[in-house]
């Protein structure tokens, strides 16, 4: 059986903060003992609260691009727009009134994860993380040195997608495991070889974590015991399908 | 806590089995009593087998185009690309050996979900159900008459997309919840109305039940504790966007 545990009891998150130590706490307090076969999976936006990725909007002066743009998505807030152009690589699609975007991640999403909610009513935004698997990475280092555990940490962000309808959340950073399992190799029941069967299974994790969840962040963090991850040295960039191999782009 | 419940025990599906029947004695061998609150997810491999959407390739005679699409996919089975194309409605996107189609239902995956794995080594194709969401009522109804329990059912298959590696799990049948969570009009901590913020609960659960279930069908059944799903009427098409709205037609 799999158990997605909710870590409840997190402070509100401020820059500065030790999300590691925070979250080692509050398991602490749950009376949870943490296990080296444990994941932790973490939203987003306390990551990016906790790094400071905010910027308030009235310190925003867009640019005439960013000013048309904003328009012809009707009438979208050119300041958040002139936020969401630099945080992009380049422009995918636009269209009934959505922006999407490439990321320099490389990430692939709308408004390249920029986001009003959550933090001041609206007055200041909030970014994606630079490195979400730096993040990561010091999560883990962080709940290492207060629990003594080392636990791979996922970086969870919802994102649309195309032809279907609302959001999933994917692993937009990822440290201590392999985000993807590859299948091919192994043979089914009938000793017939699996093809092209690779699971993303960093994804698949991080969706788990959005069931648990809350949208407007009051539980931003969760465990996942009794999953068998498959231990590496792999991030979030593998989960990015070479543009060359993309017959999307 | 959620609490994700491999359903194991359940014998090898044949043609003309009784899904639910089946998973209802499985739950009770392993002493498991069904609640109301859980959601049941299956594979659809399995719904495919005990449908018997099930085609020997010897009986398949390609037509000219099927000849030729495998050949430019790189050598594929004529026979078999002859199958993905009779249960499509139109070629999405074809190159670097991969077939993307729209299949009858709506759905856009890859090879139209016509497997080989998994049957017999590799002489039977494996087709997705032709209603995978009287799949999932049928599977209900027989759930209920065994245990008297009503529970939502989830038909899981894993699909690709586009940008990113690596296969998820995603809801193509759905029956006794809404598989999407409007949080449009609620607000935030800070009252601030969240904006497009619908997600696709039923494919996060699909993708939950994912990391159950093994690729070679070895469990192919999972149920779910603990998530608050949103009951209701709605089906895997309200997960299908529209195609006016969707950008990438």
């Amino acid at each position: 059986m799999i158990e997605l545990v909710p870590i409840t009891g997190l402070p509100e998150v401020v820059p500065g903060d030790s999300l590691g130590t925070l979250i080692a706490r509050a398991l602490s307090r749950l009376s949870f003992t943490l296990r080296s076969a444990d994941v932790l999976a973490v939203a987003q936006k306390i990551v990016s609260k906790a790094e400071n990725r905010l910027v308030r909007l009235d310190t925003m002066i867009p640019c005439e691009s960013a000013i048309e743009t904003a328009r012809e998505l009707g009438n979208r807030d050119p300041r958040l727009i002139e936020l969401v152009l630099r945080e992009s690589r380049r422009i995918v699609r636009m269209g009934h009134g959505v922006l999407i975007v490439e990321t320099h991640h490389g990430l692939i999403c709308a408004n390249a994860g920029v986001d009003l909610s959550n933090v001041d009513g609206g007055n200041t935004a909030s970014l994606l993380p630079v490195n979400p698997d730096a993040s990561a990475a010091r999560i883990a280092s962080e709940v290492r040195a207060v629990t003594g555990v080392d636990v791979p940490v996922l970086i969870a962000d919802t994102f649309g997608r195309p032809w279907r309808e609302g959001l999933v959340d994917v692993a937009i950073g990822v440290h201590g495991m392999s985000p993807l399992r590859d299948h091919r190799r192994q043979t089914d029941a009938y000793g017939y070889q699996l093809r092209a069967t690779v699971m993303a299974e960093a994804d698949q994790l991080a969706a788990a974590a959005g069931l648990v969840f809350r949208k407007n962040g009051r539980i931003p963090a969760c465990l996942i015991r009794g999953f068998e991850f498959q231990p590496g040295s792999g991030n979030a960039s593998d989960l990015l399908r070479n543009p060359e191999h993309d017959l999307f782009r």
